[in-house]
């Protein structure tokens, strides 16, 4: 089959891999109908994450079950599926608790690479969530960003205790950033503030709920959104970058009691404990267990009340997966959507 | 009137300091019945916090209400009250979300130095909560604990969300910690450890509803915590110490989904982003907003469902007080209580 591999950083090709197969009863492999590039493999295409290429690339995904394994129960053949970009058996009890990012069995999705027209998902039972029926083909981008960019958005969201009477703030403008927004809202705050300076992205923010927009950055940004807010801060501020700027934003945003949910991945963050301490924020966060919220999500999507996929704002086939990664490295594209 | 002052690290001395009076007209002055020394009081005392001296010390404090500001509504001549270490107005928004520690009029009260026969408080109504009745003797110590490690303890506890079903892991067997482990059976967790290597420690932890003790620390410790806890580690985990090592081993601790609550005031540390990204714990802590609580705690004293004051394990008269510091640096006492 066709997929994409990471050879060196900046170097992205799709090229002949072996076709994936069962290996585990609880495997299934499934007809990838829709990839897509996460800001997260920018972080190895800039070089900034060490690369042990060449890396089959990619964990979001939504697809057809083509075949399942023996012990898989829950899933049959031709059933359109979304998972996470950690397989989880979901029945653990961390999983019971709603982190099936760190399930006791967890698999990272992304060492297999569903960048490609197939792709095998460990722990099936566990990990993907089928949808009522066939979706319509306008659902699919939507139904993709559920995989992880709205998944992760949304759990931000909650983990930022984001809802009605609490001020939220979004740090971060990316694909996630903004679905963060999105789910702001669809919980109920009723005043959103983006940090921002792309014109393109300031609009589908606003689009998605956003109520005001901060173009300044780092302690001139907190200045800002102290203004909006009687000097206090926001209740609930969202990180979706991961840079020590972004995370020290995001905590002196925060009002005293108030929660801050962050989901960019951190490189080379540390969090001095003596702000932390008289800040006296919540901080919570980490890989998004997006299984947790796949139902709710997918029912939201199939009933047109949200409509995620808006954030895909290049559609390409496949083959032609390094112009997507050179567009969303170079911010010319929020996010770039693969059709194999 | 007597106060105990620290001229440089090592050196507390009783002296003549002026009788505190009515500055403002919402301040109220006590009559300090109880002080007692913070292991707080022991970073500037050992010169890892500078010392701006000769500073006034303590900022914890139980007493008889001597006279009270024009504007004070709440409070009369001759009631019985405790106090928390930052004086809030208990009205702001940040305090009507439970964060009188950082209430936008917040005023630390340790500035004013409550190791003394007479104490100033400002924002009175605010920050004095009145006994229902003059407390019997032998009530003192607990409604002075009350003040600070009692509500310091407990808010660790709730930020642990230590509860029901909930597994209790505390780093920390000083005053704070032990009452962490109070606490957390007040609130209903069956199962608590502690980490702890002083028999005597160990044996009021016990007392206190601990049901395991841990003597190893760091990395060990959480292993042997992870012996008992199926691999996973606690689900509420207290830090009251603040060391990086006591940092890093509470979430460490912590299983993924978990809650920490961290109280120890934070020195030197520094929390690397990408470990607690992946650690997926939650974080809150901070200066404890023991207004909060001081009501609810107040009541259990008064009722006797709760004993706190047993952390006093030294009794001293105030002219003493050099005394009480150095047993506590010494690791001789748990907590000097000081009589004025």
């Amino acid at each position: 089959m066709r997929g994409v591999v990471l050879h060196v950083p900046g170097d992205v090709r799709v090229e002949e891999r072996p076709d994936p197969r069962i290996e585990q009863p609880t495997d299934a492999v499934i007809r990838v109908t829709a990839a897509c590039v996460c800001g997260s493999d920018l972080w190895p295409y800039r070089g900034i994450e060490e690369v042990d290429g060449p890396a089959p690339m990619g964990h979001e995904y939504v697809g057809v079950v083509e075949e399942v394994g023996s012990d898989v129960r829950t899933l049959e053949r031709g059933q359109f599926v979304v998972g996470s970009f950690f397989a989880s058996d979901n029945t653990c009890e961390i999983c019971r608790a709603g982190y099936q990012s760190r399930c006791v069995n967890a698999v990272p999705v992304g060492a297999l690479g569903t960048q490609a027209e197939y792709a095998r998902i460990p722990l099936a039972d566990g990990t993907l969530v089928a949808t009522p029926e066939l979706p319509s083909d306008d659902l699919v981008p939507s139904l993709l960003a559920a995989s992880d960019v709205l998944g992760t958005g949304w759990f931000a969201a909650v983990a930022a205790e984001a809802g009605p009477g609490r001020t939220v703030a979004v740090v971060g403008d990316g694909a996630v950033g903004l679905l963060g927004v999105l789910a702001a809202r669809q919980l109920g705050s009723e005043r959103i503030v983006v940090f921002s300076r792309h014109e393109s992205r300031q609009k589908l923010a606003r689009e998605f709920g956003a109520t005001d927009v901060i173009a300044e950055r780092g302690d001139e940004g907190v200045a800002r959104l102290e203004d909006l807010t009687d000097g206090l801060g926001a209740h609930s501020v969202i990180e979706a970058v991961g840079t020590q700027e972004s995370m020290m934003q995001a905590i002196r945003a925060t009002r005293p009691g108030g929660h801050v949910g962050y989901v960019g991945v951190t490189h080379d963050v540390q969090i001095p404990g003596e702000e932390l301490f008289f800040s006296g924020v919540h901080l919570h966060g980490g890989p998004a267990p997006v299984r947790r919220f796949l139902p709710e999500l997918i029912d939201l999507i199939c009933k047109r009340e949200i409509d995620p996929g808006r954030v895909f704002d290049l559609d390409l086939p496949l083959e032609q997966a390094a112009e997507g990664y050179r567009a969303m490295d170079e911010r010319r594209a929020i996010k770039t959507l693969l059709r194999p």
